[in-house]
């Protein structure tokens, strides 16, 4: 499934069907800007688009494998192979890293070719822009069509780290609740996933560095400052995903402290409990003895207030003790 | 809302608020510098001033989005965008990440636009200096007002990261005196806060060296050591923030100790009593039992002295016991 | 043992045993490109070799010595250095670090020359494909044969990593079971394996990123852009064992506070029964004291329900306190 | 309080008082080298020497404010900032960061000016070497004179790095002897110590280079290698920092690890104890029970030899236990 | 004591010892290539040698005072200070830092200056093999023979490693034995020689780079093939440096855990004998108690079968919990 749509010399915009070769060369040598759209494609289409616009067998390779972001030059056309995500809706729940599938743009020099696996919403978004649109995106060249791509890619990228980004405040929110509502694997899964993302855009953002900062083949010096721009945000991107990972961290040292704290506040209680009980067990033990036969064996336990003043004598140890303990700061 | 504030060339300044393109045109047609101030204004005062002063469509929208410090080069003119802080006066109970404010400063030959979508203090007080001052400020271009403008908002930097460090003291001392006046939560709040100051910080300051080493349009080599200096000084910010970091670091190093320390000491107090209490407790168990009618079954019970020997032989395991304990250092 | 693979001018290839430094000379000075492969061979088939194409001294020992991957040129030649890696088909239960075993590649304008102290696969593989083969294989020069061969091994990278990665996920996997079937020292395996294999790719990186984008002595123009497929593997290769590394440490933190929770909910659990049964056991304690002969001592145990009373009263304690363990999440 | 040395043509040194502007100016005049020493010097002493060598407003500036070492370089002369630090003489008590004081040497073609806020021992001996000395320091310019006053401030840094090593060996002994004698804030103390350390070293490095380097103005050939000499005992200085904080960090684990030592320690005795005790209290209470009138009713307690083989029994128990734990290791 | 070993242009060696500076002279005059061994000489030789063969003031000073490793080119010479460090043989109970001595090679056109304050095996070694040796050593000139000596460093360090990587490795088998045979202090002293180590051959490897790489005074072209061997083993120490640091980080990773396992072992089997044994003895205190005197009171204790089928009920709850234990795995 491939089409074409090309713009002519007046400005207008026409979208053909391509299923042959002979299609192929046919929108190849019409006047004006072409863009072959193959996404969502088979490699045959592929295997079409390269002899027809002559295209190297390894860029070729390049964009069927797939792969991290970048820029390859060739004599007539400059290859742009970035990736774009799947969009996570549901919340903080989603565990599996990111799902990415990578777009080749050949940018000719009145031509674009994308390929993909998959249909790509970047893809026909900026396609429906250009059908309907106005204004910049019918004036430029096959550069500027690619940066638009590039540029919605790069807002996909927002939103996902967006969804990582509540994510991780539902970690947080969760965290300072108690450990029992979040695990560490979650935790995990988080930085995981944005190390996978940091892994997908920092290559992107090389890629585009080089568009917006070199002199590349087909490249035009107007739209340079248009990649300049999606450069920047990339930026962003990778310096969001840093501080994200470090607040991952910080969860973590916060979840693995309340582990330690509560620890610790059990102990405590245990022995307040056994610090005062144990002690007063001793007591009782001690008059539940049998000796007898003797005036010096246990003279006490026919003293007339020995029982009130054995339990007088162990509540005065138990208050003390709990005196003791509240300003030690354990109750 | 939108004033003009043109010095001409005799020195004298004067201040004119502009509601038209009408206005605008002849201020910027006037000799001397003109710097037109549309901070806290609305987008159709930037509309009316990129037509004016023929600003490229992506300054405006860098300006209108705000983001990253930066600078930029265009044919007429540098665009300058720097943050300005609010900052915080209560001390270290604010968790909030910095909030920040972009304000885009357009140098050209003989003119500058300020603009940004709230008023701010920093642009305020360069403008009123201007307007009431002498010596260099009345003599300099208008690449030298944005210095001053970027000098006062480093100043505002430099309150901020006062801020941070007033409330690390105070979790450094809170930590010393028990983790329970202050939590872990509040040391990571710091840190946020200091990652996010960084990531403000940076970009300042490497906007900054860019005008201060490189050949920027419209900035003087004369003006440039002013930007060194200013450049210095946000070297020294990020510094601090470093260091602050590694403070930060330091205080829940201390603090995850104390409670580990903690849990330390209630084991020790509860290892004691139980050491002491729970053999004396087994000796009195051995004198309830009621073992009888064998002379081999409990003499001790009728012995004479049965019940004070006992006793002692308890103390003196208790007191022996204690020795032991003071002599490990638990007590 | 010493094999010479011979291309003819007109593409046939042939195959001879290498006995002598008289074959050598011969294969040497026949027309077309000659592939000499010692690989398996003894350190006489190397000198033999050193000798005829007049090879540096310290290139000859560079590859007898092994090492990391480099590549160095020579007036005549360019040396590269790359290592094949025995896989392990036993999954994560083997903790040897990664075994390695060194071949030298000495490219000259028309001939190659291959050798290592073992067998390996990678060079026998690219043998077969060059005797059998069609297309690229029977065109291009030594450069491209070498080229195949690095490709081979990055294969054989490949497979490693991905039986470190399935190790790295029954890991993963006996950790959120539980600490018991799994141990740190076979986390610190996969680590230390990482760490072993980071160290193997990393030059060969280095080494193939000099052939990529260097005027090195015979490496073709349009052979480069085939390392530069390479290379772009080597990286993917660096960055998954990077992030391989960081999920080994998460890991091993999930692994750590599974121990540390595991002490926490024992230490609970004792807390529990501790806290119920010592104030109850004092209670038995009271009433087992033999206080007597006067109304004051222990007049309760001649009151009619004495016992039934204490025994509710128990009961009633037992019960408050298994309500605010409940209360407080300890159940 | 403002001196002025001179060295005149004929190797005569001369120290004269400036206390006016014609002062100044006539000691700017003489002939051969002129060093005006401000150091402890008030501002109205930089006023003064701005104005007669026609200093830069900002370089007079940078003096006044001190901060980071710095070099820059103006039209006439080279501005050298450099910071002195205070030795503590009093051992690893000490917690406050490392106090210095900005000095400012101008190195003209010849003639040289130092300023400080305070009076600088490394100054002091530098002049009075100049005074008294023979050989180098009277042959070679200002920019020599600049040296000998750095080389001896990186002695009093290599002092104060002396005091920190010392303070670092104390805790490393504390920390062995046991967690009670140091503190976990001495540890962080010091390492905060080496943190501002290294944040004064590391710009002092940075400016010497750029002596040793560059081709600064009124930095002589010759002398470039004596400040390539100061350059590498910066070098090593920072490295002994970076070591010493590798250290602290060591220090700090063991700290930690006795801590948690210490826990499982106190767990074992308890557990030993408890473990040993709580059976045997359990047989006693068992023979304390008042079970009778019944021939199934403890028949045991009637027995002849009843008590001494419940007794050995005990003993046998405890015996078991002991032998047990003794195999654990845990005695 | 200071020797000169003199090769001739005939090939010829001769060792002549110095004693004075005509003896120096002369050798200094002699044709051929003169080596000045003054390896464990006094300060007087080095200033013999300084005079008669013009050395700096400063490359003088270098050598004798030691520290990093260094390349310094002058006019005449080439200065290049390396480390010998002194191998231990004793295992892994040595803590104490490499102890290094400096050696000083001074390489001129057609002579050769070595000096250190202690007599070095790796100078007497290449000494003994120029006057015995045939092939390269008796062709090339000073700044082979300079790489000979490094290269004898080079594999002194390797030793130093093998000795190093023996010490972690008996850590490494006694960890997995049980902490109770290593301590942390053994494995950080491992870490801190490591350090030591890496700070000692940092240094050399950007030495020895710059011989291999630059275009430096008296290094041939021919030799700094050599050199770059040296570099390349230098980089190789240096990562082995880097693995067994990450290893020492596991093996303490690996302590500390057995440490809190240990923790956990323990509180378990307290927890089972606790949990087994305290209600137990809750119900031999119940039947310890003394209520009498009504039908209510303990009417248990005169049943037929009061006390065996308590005994039995004792039993049964302890066999429920062991058989619950067990479930849970705590057996």
């Amino acid at each position: 499934m491939m089409d074409a749509v090309v713009r002519g010399p007046d400005g207008a915009v026409q979208t053909t069907a391509i299923e042959s070769a002979a299609d192929l060369a046919m929108v190849r040598d019409s006047d004006g800007v072409t863009w072959i759209d193959a996404t969502g494609g088979d490699e045959s289409a592929l295997a079409l688009v390269s002899e027809a616009f002559d295209l190297h067998d390894l860029s070729a390779d390049d964009v069927r494998a797939g792969g991290r972001a970048k820029v390859e030059e060739f004599d007539e056309y400059t290859l742009l192979r970035v990736n774009s995500v799947k969009r996570r809706t549901d919340s903080w729940t989603v565990t599996d890293p990111i799902r990415d599938v990578s777009v080749g743009l050949f940018v000719g020099s009145d031509w674009l070719v994308s390929y993909s696996m998959e249909p790509l919403a970047a893809i026909d978004d900026v396609r429906d822009a250009l059908v309907r649109g106005r204004g910049r995106i019918r004036e430029r060249g096959p550069d500027f069509l690619a940066y638009l791509v590039v540029t919605t890619l790069v807002e996909e990228y927002f939103r996902v780290l967006d969804d990582l980004e509540a994510r991780l405040e539902g970690i947080e929110d969760a965290v300072i609740d108690g450990p029992s509502s979040v695990t560490l694997e979650e935790i995990n899964d988080v930085r995981r996933d944005l190390l996978a993302f940091r892994r997908l855009v920092w290559p992107t953002r090389e890629a585009i560095a080089t568009l917006a900062l070199g002199d590349v083949t087909n490249i035009d010096e107007l739209t340079r400052r248009y990649y300049r721009d999606a450069y920047e945000e990339l930026v962003e991107l990778v310096e969001l995903t840093e501080t994200y990972r470090d607040l991952a961290s910080g969860s973590r040292d916060i979840y693995l402290n309340t582990v330690a704290m509560s620890t610790n506040e059990v102990m405590k209680k245990l022995t307040v409990v056994a610090t005062i009980v144990l002690p007063l067990t001793f007591v009782a033990g001690v008059y539940g003895m049998n000796f007898e036969g003797s005036p010096y064996n246990m003279p006490e336990l026919a003293w007339t207030f020995g029982y009130p003043a054995t339990m007088l004598g162990m509540l005065a140890v138990a208050v003390i003790l709990l005196v003791y303990f509240r300003r030690e700061g354990w109750l």
